[in-house]
């Protein structure tokens, strides 16, 4: 028995647990997906691992399913942030989705002196960063956070977490992440559309945690930067390399 | 003087040229942006470098724009072609642009046994990818070749150029590109959401002219794997690096 339906639950998964669907899943999986009793559903919360679940109970308004085994582990991506500036929509939606394909374990949209946003749909970028992890097979689901202030979050920086600041304006030099990093807590920071300013470029490279990267010689979307930042760090740093 | 549109057209570029604009160009330039006679424009044509050029002639129907001086070469990208299997069309316009970001020489769709698309829109994907080049300040345009099956692409394989296999089913193991490859001639390929064939697989892994790369240990969609792909290639063998 193996399930085609993979579904995030906010709910315990163990042995023996029993799971109660809300109205929207029960809809989806007997209305939209046709499941009867018995199917097979693959199920994780981002704590307990990937438990494969039969439905015990199939009604219109809820239903119930029962975990039968777990089938993966809790696979925790390394401690990553990725903070990075809220462009248009659809490309805000894409860089949440990449992060969670990509193994970031908290997205921060960061507001920054050319950043156009002044609010972000914190709900629904969450909602993006779920179904990114059903989609692709993750056990976990990064957090994502409301919208801060970049200059608070620097001034809040937290003691110990390395910080590689991906510059536009380095476009052309030499690109790789320089030897000798520690791995451990790390954030990548991605800039805006129209970069950042002078004042925060000063204050940034002036960061005892920060390490200065460019991204090659052309110049890249916010969007394209996030994944090719993070290949990076994941290559050099992260969980990529056994 | 500097121009804040750049524009790709089909002409020579050169001290003294003069460019003709077509009806959705001038409509573009005058109509759209509302340019007039003297205003800055930046063009390039995949072949003579970004020249700064500004209008002599603003008609609603055409018009001319002389060339005043070259402001960059040609910068052309590393002699890598990106072969992928169309996906649904949003990701099949994505990966095309992304490729154009990322320094794709070549952008070839390529049909495999689980790829859904049967043909592309080839002019449609080509002006995603000279859009691509006209905002992120590229010099070249990659030509987007027409959908082939992979099993003739592999049977016509040029002489000397090296392929890096991304497989869905390494996920997990090593992944970066192994140490002592030459530069040179290369190519990526990027599976179907549905991965490769067993038959596939196992001729893809028996060219000797073919390395099998993991993409670390989460599963990517394919617009997804192609940046990151794009990205350990052009670090290790491409022009990231000095």
């Amino acid at each position: 028995m193996t399930a085609k339906i993979r579904l995030y639950v906010d709910h315990p998964l163990g042995d023996g647990q029993t799971v109660p669907l809300d109205r929207d899943q029960a809809h989806y999986l007997f209305g939209v997906m046709r499941l009867s009793e018995g199917a097979p559903v693959a199920l994780f919360n981002g704590r307990d691992g990937e438990w494969l679940a039969e439905v015990s109970d199939a009604g219109k308004r809820g239903g119930v399913l029962s975990c039968v085994r777990q089938t993966r582990p809790l696979q925790m991506p390394p401690d990553l942030w990725l903070l990075f500036a809220p462009i248009k929509k659809a490309r805000t939606d894409f860089i949440v989705e990449k992060a969670a394909e990509m193994g970031a374990a908290r997205i921060m949209p960061v507001q920054t002196e050319f950043t156009n946003s002044e609010r972000i749909r914190q709900d629904r970028l969450q909602a993006h960063a779920v179904e990114a992890a059903e989609q692709c097979g993750g056990t976990y689901v990064p957090e994502v956070t409301d919208l801060q202030r970049l200059d608070r979050v620097l001034a809040d920086w937290p003691e110990g977490r390395q910080l590689m600041f991906c510059d536009e304006a380095e476009v052309g030099r030499s690109s790789v992440l320089p030897d000798g990093l520690s791995k451990g807590a790390w954030a990548i920071l991605i800039g805006p559309e129209g970069g950042f300013s002078e004042a925060e470029r000063a204050r940034l490279r002036a960061l005892p945690f920060a390490h200065v990267v460019s991204l090659g010689p052309r110049i890249l979307r916010a969007d394209t930067a996030a994944v090719a930042a993070m290949t990076v760090w994941q290559q050099a740093l992260g969980d990529w390399t056994a």
